[in-house]
């Protein structure tokens, strides 16, 4: 389904989002210099993406809503990242209590032309942006996490991993009637 | 041949581009906060985006080589926008002399989404990227341009216009053998 609703969606050449990405990673260098905050805005960043994407993804994927934290493992890696990237993930390592998984892809439309520096080589984690997106995707369908990179091919690992782990399940808030 | 280039290459949703381009824009107006700067950032960083650009684009696109600038107009609008954006621009109001053309187009990927503050409404181009982008592409197969927004769908006109004139033609520099 990720991939129907990808060719029915607006497209746009990869390139076009890598090279306008790697200015906004340049930018923030600009900004806060130290890896760690690049990081860390990145996934700010990221993070009010999700939070606008989420009625989006809902709209068009047709996804089943996810009742349970295990089950958005898939979602997220065959449908978002396919209707969004392009690209297939695949989820794996979940946690045996169920409150954690991982989403692994080989191929990161974000990281093509980029050569990150030898100096932030092992500190920056370039596309840190997919994991505010996840974190402020999953938390308007009630799941509160922490996503975080552990392999990344640009450091040479063999594959992308993004760890995502459940804080809490937040409490579906009924609407308050404004009249009341 | 942009059409066919387009799905050949490798493609992303509008919506990401679009977000990931709008963090951008932000971004520049915490660190410059006068529209006019954050304008002149957007054409900088297109620049450097159309200067790398231009590889990739004559070797997918195989677009015929422009002879004169006035050739240059169909190429970018037909073929460029097309390939890199997924949408049709057409070129319109050649100057007399051929040192000038307009692109208009109606669909503008980037600007989905977005609201743009009362405040800065009618000083921001938000899509100046686009004006830097094809000054940087133009000057690799030596045209040197000014590109501008005189129109913009985000400020109530009924399509979009970048005016791109030429400022002169460069001489063809050729390679210094490094030996000597």
């Amino acid at each position: 389904i990720g991939e129907q609703a990808f060719q029915r969606g607006e497209l746009v050449s990869a390139e076009l989002v890598a090279l306008t990405y790697g200015a906004l990673v340049r930018q923030l260098f600009l900004d806060y210099q130290a890896p760690e905050d690049v990081n860390e805005e990145l996934e700010r960043i990221g993070y009010n993406i999700g939070l606008r994407l989420v009625d989006d993804f809902l709209a068009r994927s047709a996804a089943p809503p996810c009742r349970s934290f295990q089950a958005t493992a898939e979602i997220v890696a065959r449908v978002a990242f396919r209707m969004y990237l392009g690209v297939s993930a695949r989820p794996a390592n979940f946690a045996a209590d169920n409150t954690a998984y991982s989403i692994l892809f080989d191929t990161n439309p974000l990281a093509e032309f980029v050569e990150v520096p030898d100096a932030v080589a092992n500190t920056l984690w370039y596309s840190n942006i997919f994991c505010g997106v996840i974190r402020g995707a999953l938390e308007m369908v009630q799941f509160s996490v922490r996503a975080s990179f552990t392999r990344d091919m640009l450091r040479g690992d063999e594959c992308n991993e993004i760890r995502v782990c459940l804080l809490r399940e937040l409490e579906e808030t009924v609407p308050l009637d404004k009249e009341t």
